[in-house]
């Protein structure tokens, strides 16, 4: 099963993918969805039935959702960037994305005009079902409903220009995300869903997440005693080694690319990337 | 004219606060507001009008606008804190808030249980009112619609526990914001207000936003270069001197604390301290 968001007047409609990629079929609302997102994903869609040529999809993601994201999270990842002289901290390094940054597979990302190019970092997303306050490991686990394919496409330049990283992980349409899917049909993350990230063909990252350093359930339960999560929250989890800028030479998504991001059982997430020109709405 | 939200049973209302404080009036939804503040702030309210104790204050924010904040724009909070031996980049140092973290004057602010106080922040939040791509700092700080009082309560442990600020600047209800004012009743913040904070009626920070380093125009710019800036967009402008973490002892607000954050011209916001078992809703 994968889950979709689609725009409609009224504002944003979740639905489920058919097997073939061709249509969709309308769940429920946007917010009746969150507000029980496991009681949904056990039910069939019966809704409107819709060719996916006739709608627009959109991220199934609340407005006001927080997009937590592991900032250092494979070891071999650790070892090519900036921070790997540096011991390794106790907790996972968070930094934050807000839901406007996001988008679809097949959207065209810009890169911004004062950039050389924009870096990919292929990885996975898991959505948050419940309420966390305070939360053990297992029980933050227990609460993840889905996983997505994400890309935290990022302005490096922006990214580095202070000891922040949020402007450069936050440029316009710079978080592709996949469709939703389930978490029962993909299981623990530690026995390992391999991930890999491809530039016009070519593959650029290919790591497993056996490597992640925090995981999930541990991580979700660490931000849960600081701030309470809710339904629709997401957890990016990082990224595998093999980004652009810490290459010699550095290689970077340039206007014309295409890249894409593959991992098992969430599937392929394909965007163009496009001049500053196409920044304008 | 002192702008507030609204909490109504189908989303939230933007009014006018009276001059005496004891009643809203009804200007227009919140979406219909930030689809053309300007024009909303021209006109006088018509709508409902009702007594302060029948409604409950909201911030009057889009769920998904972007709070971006200054790190360290005062030279004298700079030098207190843990950046003190570090070169000031060219750029002002940014961070995230989500939307979930702010709250009203009045509003119980709960320490979570692994800290051992919250921390005060007394700001300026400046107010977006236009899409500003790739803008000059004329045509952004043109752009600014109006200023509020905003106190950036930060859990200082979690912090400071990696390179990444965020989830210390994110705990539940740990950011209040004042009523809106509009920029032409508070003209530009460079020719000065101050801004103080008091712990139980002790003055702890007393500043200038003369001391600024990163102004308002120069910094929407800035970030406009990479991520384009919406209506309702807010730009929380760093704090004065004076905060507790940096003090011999160092001093924080434990549950029974009142913290006020007064800002010339626009106005004073008060907010008790109250303990973790207080977080969950």
């Amino acid at each position: 099963m994968r889950i979709v968001g689609v725009a409609r007047a009224g504002g944003v409609d979740v639905a489920t993918l058919s097997e073939d990629g061709t249509q969709v079929t309308v769940l429920c609302g946007l917010e009746e969805f969150w507000a029980e997102p496991e009681g949904h994903l056990g039910q069939e869609a019966t809704g409107e039935r819709l060719p996916l040529g006739a709608v627009t999809l959109v991220p199934p993601v609340l407005p006001d959702a927080r997009v937590l994201c592991i900032g250092l999270n494979y070891l071999k990842h650790v070892a090519e960037g900036s921070y790997r002289d540096q011991e390794l901290p106790e907790h996972p390094t968070l930094f934050a994305r807000w839901t406007r940054s996001l988008t679809v597979g097949g959207a065209e990302v810009p890169v911004p005009a004062n950039e050389d190019g924009l870096d990919w970092e292929g990885e996975i997303v898991a959505w948050v079902g419940r309420t966390l306050v305070d939360a053990e490991p297992d029980e933050a686990l227990a609460a993840v409903v889905g996983y997505s394919v994400f890309n935290d496409i990022t302005a490096r330049r922006a990214q580095k220009l202070t000891s922040q990283w949020i402007l450069g992980k936050n440029a316009d349409r710079s978080g592709p995300l996949g469709p939703l899917v389930p978490a029962s049909e993909v299981g623990d993350l530690r026995n390992g869903l391999r991930v890999r990230t491809r530039v016009n063909g070519e593959t650029v990252q290919d790591g497993s997440t056996t490597e992640m350093v925090y995981h999930v359930g541990e991580t979700l339960a660490h931000i849960s005693r600081t701030m309470t999560l809710r339904p629709g929250d997401l957890l990016a989890t990082g990224t595998p080694s093999g980004v652009g800028y810490a290459r010699t030479p550095p290689w970077l998504l340039r206007p014309g690319d295409v890249v894409e991001v593959e991992v098992d059982r969430l599937g392929v997430l394909r965007n163009p990337i496009v001049g500053s020109e196409h920044r304008r709405p």
